[in-house]
């Protein structure tokens, strides 16, 4: 699913109809297009990151049960919603500033939702020892635990910062989502394998 | 097949084009919006629920036949049109109350399918032993068939409820996925591991 | 690969705009669109059996070549280009007759060329013996390429069938769909489980 | 996911409306589509090849670190963007011939970065013996990174081959794909299996 997620954002690049270039030669017409490659390009490396810790924090697990089944639920409309605000902001992102502010504040918001979702997650699994392979010690679980707190603070923050600056506020995800990448997997492999 | 018909739901959330928004802000044309997002996310808690219910029914499968796999193929047609019927509701859950009646009595028709699907493939794995790993019980084979038909009663009456309210035929459906959850992985449990 | 094109054919189903409706009601426009619903219909039944005889053959098989391979992305090829074919045809089917004729025959083109490399990738896989858990015997084999000539014939006849009717040529592919599934898997079952 | 970027290759391929067909025959407009045709088909190759080169340099994986994983991001990153430069090739290419050119030379910049991507997943893996079944001997992994090489030049130079004749350029990324599916293999089977 985090598959078919990432790779419809594609369908979000717009090709200029022939009609509308107006005498405009392709070029500018494409390079008028950077909103929707850096947003494609933070959206697919978000959910690229999102994909490989899941598909690491699944490894750890046995079995599941009904209330991670939800969670998981939670967290893939959370993940399969994204090319929305994807394309939303690809739009918006260098219209008139009220409406590139929400644009970029319905993307950060779709992220907190996301980030939200990974850490339910990750908390139904951890909370009960029967659904691991190997019990994630108490210490790593309250770090974990930490760590989905701060880092939900700051997927909050970017709210804010939307309405400063969308391109900030789009900086800020990619450096989440690389940040991520080489924090969230460290706990996971040092209780799993 | 899930994950797809899932994931392509998102591809009926539009981003109104700039020249549509003829001066208002992205902000009221995006919450002008809200029948295409209470559409979209009833049939992702459908597709979801009815993903997990039938992972869980061919958990207990040992092998299929031929009329498994055609039951099977039939689940598959009503589950990946639903993307159709839920792009029809969000066009016209606002628009003049005939229009919306018939695509609300669509959307529930679609519901309907899609419910008697899965009960024909449920009977067509547990009529035939030999394709269980375990054989059902024959009290939770009768209660399953009796809460089959409840079910389809259900659904077969919010397609009447769709031409009073389309609304409250959509909350009936979130209802019912909700019921379903909780309700159809029972037995399962129960006969299988 | 077979689950993603049968899933993708859902986004041919137009959703008519509002505005498009110019006063009509929907149910008369949604009735309008039937030669959409049945391309749609016999589309999805000839994935699915293509579907359900290809994963009963990669059963037979213990590895693959590189011809196989090569036969295996021909037939992928043809499956995942029917979207295109179905919605010309549900675009068509009720235009004026020699652009029906058009768009019908080239949707029994496509399926001529798919029956083709069916038939290819079943010669690959069969005439190296190693290639398979258990070699087919040279009469289920002798016999199913005599079955594959005869559905080429059929297959080619339906060419010619679309200027004549595109809607007998659509009823001809669901029947010849619906022949081959009860048809094909018969020397498979012989020969392999 | 690759099967998934394959099949969205389909949407690329318009119908078009019978109103734009001003008295013109359907036949007429569907042949004045060929550049979207010859698009799909070239990019179809070129992503099958990768899928089964990609496929067959998995198979030599024991297990993946870090910088595989990343490098296996940025690969899926280029192959799923392909559906764009395959439609905008697919619109341009018989276009006034600064905008082909254009439309050419984004193609092959695509390849290029799908083909650097391709080598970097392949030395992340053979550059750590650990993380293969079986390690490539020295000579193999030399000539394996003189053929990458002399690929890229090979890529590049269609970046270039863009500007004289897009057409070439289309030309050369088939026979690049089908150079690559017979050579590539190669030191994989040696090696691996």
């Amino acid at each position: 699913m985090f598959a078919i997620a990432i790779t419809l954002l594609v369908l979000d690049l717009n090709v200029p109809a022939p009609a509308d270039l107006h005498g405009q030669s392709l070029n500018r017409a494409l390079a008028h297009q950077w909103p929707a490659y850096l947003a494609y390009l933070v959206s697919f490396l978000v959910i690229g990151i999102i994909w490989i810790n899941h598909h690491s924090m699944c490894a750890l697990a046995r079995r599941v049960d009904r209330r991670t089944l939800f969670a998981n639920l939670f967290l893939l409309l959370t993940v399969s919603v994204i090319p929305f605000p994807t394309r939303l902001l690809a739009t918006y992102l260098t219209a008139r500033a009220s409406d590139a502010h929400t644009a970029a504040a319905t993307y950060a918001a779709t992220m907190l939702m996301m980030g939200l979702a990974f850490s339910l997650l990750f908390l139904a699994f951890t909370r009960d020892a029967r659904l691991l392979h190997t019990p994630v010690p108490p210490d790593a679980l309250r770090s974990a635990v930490r760590r989905f707190g701060i880092g939900g603070l700051c997927y909050a923050a970017t709210i804010g910062l939307a309405y400063l600056s969308p391109l900030a506020m789009l900086a800020a995800h990619a450096l989440l989502a690389i940040y991520y990448c080489f924090d969230q997997l460290a706990p996971a492999r040092r209780a799993g394998a």
